[in-house]
C-alpha cells in the first residue's frame, strides 16, 4: 500500500545496535516503530494542512514516504545522533519544511543544528515560523550502532 | 499527492548558496522551482509518449519522482556543476533514457559528460536517438554551494 | 504507472560493464531485466501474503519500488558482487525481511553475508524463518563494472 494524499504526519526516532551496519539500521527502524514497513526517502516538505498525530502502527510492508536522518557507525565509544525538525508556518496554506541532521556527537548538538537549519529555511522562504517540532535519537556505540530520526507522512 | 501515471515531464536546474550543505541544497531546489515539494529520487527512464512541458508550479508538498544530479560542497572558489539529459528515441513507443552528471568543474564539461552518457545508453539499447534535451546549473562557491539539475515526471 | 498495492515480488540480478560508472549501472539494470523502468529505492520489507513470481517484463518507465544492492567500481581485476535475500516467515500474516549486501569480493562471500543478515533480522524480530530466497550477481572488472541485485515489488 502506498499513500497518495498524505494529510497526517508523525515523528519517530530510535537508536539500536546490531551485528552489521545494516542490521543496526534495521534495528534502529524497529526501535523507532517503523521497522516493518518500506521507507522511501523523500526531500523534505510538509504539505499544507497536514496534522500531527501520535505514531501509528503502520501496516506491514506499507510504502511510506519519510524524510529522515541516519547515522550508522562501528567504533566503540563514539556517540551517534540523528535528528529531524519540522518548521510549521503561521499561514496554514503554506508548506512546512523538514530538515535533517546526523552527526557523531551528542544529541543536543544535533538538535541545535537541525533546528537552526529549519530557521534558515524559513528565513530564506520569508515564511513566518509558528513553531518547530523536533525529535532525535542518540547512543554511545558499544560495537555497531545506528541512530535514526524521521518524519513520516501518513493518511 | 503522488502522481501515478506520469505523462508529462519538465527540466529544472538551479545553483544556490546556503549556511549549511543541506540548506544550500534546499536553496538550489528553490532556485530550480521545486523547493516546496517532496522529491523522490528514481532511476532514470522517460516513459513512452511523455510530453515535454514548461516547468509547472508544483503543489506544495507534492510527492514527485525526479531523476536528478546534485553536487554540494563547501570550498570557496570551487566550481560546482550538475546536469541531466534526456535522450528521446525516434520510436515514440520506446522509453527515453535520463542520465545525470555532477562534478566539481565547469558547466560545459558537465553537459558534455551527461550527453555522452545518453549517447552510450542509446548505443547499448540499439535505440535510434531523435534528440537530446539537457539542462544544467553551475556556480563558483562563495562559502557553501549546491548545484542541482533534474527531470521531473508529472501528469 | 506506480503500483499501489504490491502483492507479488520477484528477484533480479545482473553484472555489466560500461564506459562510465553510471552507464555500467544502467547496463547492469538491463542485464537484470529492469533497465527500462524507474527504480525507487526502498527499505526492505516484503508485505505479508506477497507471492514470488518469475521476473516479468515491466512496462517502460514504470515506477517500481525495489530493495537493492549495488556495487560499481573502476579498477580492472577487482571482483564486484551484489546480493539480496528475502527471509520468508512461517506465519504468512507476518512481513518478510529483505537484506542487501555488496562488496568487492566474490559472489559466495556476498551471499553468505546477506543470508546471515536475514537470519539476524529474524532473530531480532523473533519471527520463525520458513526459508530464504536469494539472488546475486558478480563479475571481474575489465574496465568499469557494476553488480546489481534487487527484489522488485509488483502487482
Amino acid at each position: 500500500m502506498i499513500i497518495t494524499r498524505p494529510d497526517k504526519y508523525f515523528l519517530v526516532a530510535g537508536y539500536a545496535e546490531g551485528p552489521t551496519l545494516l542490521n543496526a539500521f534495521d534495528n534502529a527502524l524497529m526501535a523507532a516503530g517503523v521497522g516493518n514497513c518500506n521507507i522511501v526517502k523523500m526531500s523534505s516538505i510538509l504539505p499544507p494542512n497536514c496534522t500531527l498525530i501520535p505514531p501509528v502502527k503502520l501496516p506491514y510492508g506499507a510504502l511510506v514516504p519519510v524524510a529522515y536522518a541516519e547515522e550508522s557507525w562501528d567504533e566503540a565509544g563514539v556517540i551517534l545522533s540523528a535528528a529531524v525538525a519540522v518548521g510549521i508556518p503561521e499561514d496554514p496554506e503554506l508548506p512546512g519544511v523538514i530538515m535533517e541532521h546526523h552527526m557523531r556527537a551528542d544529541e543536543q548538538a544535533c538538535l541545535n543544528n537541525v533546528i537552526r537549519k529549519v530557521e534558515w529555511a524559513f528565513e530564506k522562504r520569508k515564511f513566518k515560523l509558528k513553531e518547530i517540532k523536533s525529535i532525535s535519537a542518540s547512543g554511545k556505540i558499544e560495537l555497531i550502532g545506528s541512530a535514526f530520526a524521521g518524519v513520516v507522512l501518513w493518511t
